[in-house]
């Protein structure tokens, strides 16, 4: 099927922007501080920027560095860069040099735009780089060319505003390759191809309800895959991007209120911040703000907070591996009428597969049978279909290996309970087995997560004579608050199984991976070498 | 592609009804009169009627005909033929049995399912169809069994509930073949294949905002263009569908009241008849009714009309050949503040390619030069892509007329407008050439549907010494108004350039095809063969 003609074209998302610039050529399309790009102005810089990297000899196939915030250029970069059939590779900015410089090896990377705030991150390393042939320096805060080469805006000049055609030959052809940051290992790159994220955009319009009225603010990186696909979701409906260079709780709200906006995606962790910023309980939204989270449950204290500012928390669940979010806790009528905790409850699991997405399933890994729909046995997430990645780039052993048995293997423990939403117990290696009985980690997390003191909290295995391993408790408390350990196990006690309950508590702050994830096994470390 | 791997899955429709049945098992589906199916039961009802067929023999590539109005057995005939590789042939209820019996034989039915009422359609002709192998009753409205053979009831019973694979080689396989009904010539066969099915729907989906939220009533017949893909699009979105064997207004108002429709299709001749149904101007819907309309522009008249009772009227435009709407006139934000006289005209312009469908041009055909963007030069629209037909069934010659110079050609011709949309002028062959200048029909009509006494109004051509040929309008007054020929004709002069009014008003009661087209050809031969 890799040819065009009357009844068939191949399935991509540039061809969303291209139909936006043609329906709502006047209207806002990307809206950056001050500045503002209809989407007529969005699509020549993207012409610009696909041609330019013609003229030096970007084709087919050849991979394209970004290291940015979420900032225009790295919206256009979503479009030109896959136009041309190259391959988009977004890095994330909070990565050291070293992985920095590993990711632009490991891909292959023949040009490197860079944001002019994290030239520090290729500059140590620059010697080690001898493919990438060209640095391009992104000034958005100001003019400053801290990498030999011209800046984005010059290099833009040097292209052609006229409407390119897309070049690709197939619908499979890769569009994108993301890096995963994995807690632990050598980050893998993940292809996306056409397809693929053509799918996933349109199931972000459906599942997000997106459309020409949508303000999407950026709290999301786009460099953590693609941004769940919303650069080109937001286009297919003819919304509006707000940029945001950093996600600061202010900043967030001023914007907001600012350009009126209608969604936002953004870990839990980000919510938290908003919940507990100055003056956050006072605010009243004048407009609905759909949020999408994912990366963890959402728990029901901050679901509470950002219902009362007037938001409405969609709880998604995906990996970089599947496009970003692949289920969503698909919202049933009938939850209204149920009391606030109840509904929490409900909206913390993980859901359902996405329309486009579909194939989901809960295994019992050894028989590849389904677990019972009990709410109780645990299996591995698996995954099927078009938005499941072509594989890790340059890693057919790994690939295979997460394709094992015809599915997608998630690393991820979920139960599925009798209405058929799924709702994740743990990572593959967090699971604590005590005494021979299973303990989901993220339910013990969960109970803590409403206890008014605790601001995060990650919960791992500690040695225990009797039982094997038991779990124990790291929680950075809330600000302003001084919780006492033996009053917080006798918390969990009250919520869960006896034996579920931590055995041992600790206050400190959680080491995190760059992209915000709790390092788990930091902590399982210093739980193992400590006395219990 | 034609395989079915981890990351790879044949895009079909089929699909949505797997999903919405995990997802809403508890759900309406589908509503008919008293009866109410969850999806649980739909999609039970679906999986017996695919095992039942699969018993009697049908498989892939098999014809399954129906003729039926719009009730439950028509939603799940367009998931289980499609779901073993089968060939859907939803039948036009108002043809005659000759035409009947052309569409059974041609598309080499093995099987038809007639709705007893309808049973008048095929008996006549039964010994004119011996490859049809199998006839089933469906008692929708009594447990009549006209003709020889089971009932629909009894059928599914033959067929076991439990959940059937997709059983289809390659996306592109075909999963409906629908009859155009043109005004005039041989009935064609259009083929719809799973991958255009699938993409449509969701484009239904995106464009009219359907979610598991959404109401649908049946107004659409289900055997023209699949109903537009709303078979599959409303079951997507896990919405309702509510059932309607006949359109009559009384009916179309009490049931959106009792069900709280949200989303319906008609032509604008139900709409009017819905806005002179007794009663109807103290209509105030208690939920926003959308409404897509299409067949023919909207007059500012109905729009107005719609409005005051709550409804929101969406134009959209298509033919079967590309699975039912192609275009929709896409709001702009900035046409709220317009006055409703002049957003009237906006909305009456059949604007813009769906997301999902997105190649529309209009050329003029003897260069394939795209015309310019100046709302006067008139082309033929033309498109392109993954929602164009697989062909005509067993008529290369007509494919290939149709598909020449890379483009489906649509027969219609239009202008485009300096914001994109384009407007509909006239059918190529009901253009009027007067003097040499192109007087478009339609645009003649659009000023007539604005005069308070005109219900219905077609305008042709007729023959004139000095300038070859001047348009005559043929009108169906508004009940209990007697309008006068030359008063209609000042209107005309009043709003239009002076050669573009018609020379001759007639007032008739319209000829249409059995679909509600109205039959130009029927009015044109009357006007060439009286006096002028």
């Amino acid at each position: 099927m890799n040819f065009s003609s009357v009844n068939f074209e191949n399935l991509t998302p540039v061809n969303f922007v291209k139909r936006s610039a043609a329906v709502y050529p006047d209207k806002a399309a990307v809206v950056n501080g001050s500045k503002i790009y209809s989407y007529r102005m969005f699509f020549l810089r993207i012409n610009r920027l696909a041609s330019a990297l013609k003229k030096i000899g970007i084709g087919k196939g050849d991979k394209v560095a970004f290291i940015a915030p979420n900032i225009p250029p790295m919206l256009e970069a979503h479009f030109a860069v896959p136009m041309i059939g190259a391959v988009l590779v977004t890095i994330n900015i909070r990565l050291s040099p070293g992985e920095v410089a590993f990711i632009l090896k490991h891909s292959d990377a023949r040009v490197c735009f860079v944001d002019n705030e994290f030239a520090g991150l290729v500059k140590p390393v620059l010697s080690d780089l001898p493919d990438v042939r060209k640095f391009i320096n992104i000034c958005d805060v100001d003019d400053g060319r801290p990498l030999e080469g011209q800046d984005y805006e010059s290099f833009l000049e040097t292209g052609s505003p006229a409407e390119m055609d897309i070049d690709i030959d197939s619908e499979l052809d890769v569009a994108a390759i993301n890096y995963t940051s994995g807690t632990t290992g050598e980050p893998k790159g993940v292809m996306y191809h056409h397809r693929g994220a053509y799918l996933n955009s349109l199931g972000d319009c459906l599942e997000m309800k997106l459309s020409s009225d949508s303000v999407y603010l950026w709290t999301l990186p786009m460099f953590h895959c693609n941004g769940w696909c919303f650069p080109w979701a937001v286009t297919a409906a003819g919304g509006v991007h707000v940029c945001l260079r950093k996600v600061e709780p202010g900043e967030i709200f001023a914007l907001i209120e600012r350009e009126n906006v209608s969604h936002m995606c953004a870990a839990p962790v980000v919510l938290i911040a908003m919940a507990n910023h100055p003056g956050a309980k006072e605010i009243k939204l004048k407009r609905t703000l759909e949020i999408a989270t994912g990366g963890a449950p959402p728990s029901p204290t901050i679901l509470g907070q950002m219902e009362a500012m007037g938001a409405n928390v969609t709880h998604v669940y995906g990996l970089t591996e599947v496009y970003g979010p692949y289920t969503i806790c698909a919202w049933q009528k009938e939850w209204n009428s149920l009391p606030s905790e109840k509904r929490a409850v409900l909206k913390s699991r993980q859901g359902v597969a996405y329309t486009v997405c579909q194939f989901l399933d809960v295994k019992d890994t050894n028989t590849m049978e389904s677990v019972p729909r009990d709410g109780r046995t645990i299996g591995e997430v698996v995954m099927r279909g078009n938005v499941v990645m072509q594989g890790y780039y340059k890693d057919r052993a790994a690939t295979s290996r997460a394709f094992d048995n015809g599915w997608f293997h998630s690393g991820d423990l979920a139960v599925v309970h009798p209405d058929n939403y799924i709702q994740i117990m743990d990572r593959q290696k967090d699971i604590i087995i005590s005494g021979g009985e299973n303990i989901s980690t993220v339910e013990i997390e969960n109970v803590l997560y409403r206890h008014p003191d605790v601001m995060e909290v990650a919960v791992v295995s500690m040695p225990h004579e009797k039982w094997g391993e038991v779990p124990k408790a790291f929680i950075t408390p809330m600000p302003g608050t001084s919780p006492d350990a033996e009053e917080i196990i006798a918390f969990c006690r009250e919520n869960l199984a006896r034996f579920k309950a931590p055995k041992a508590v600790e206050f400190i702050t959680l080491p995190k991976t760059s992209t915000g994830k709790i390092q788990k096994y930091i902590l399982r470390k210093r739980a193992w070498n400590q006395e219990s």
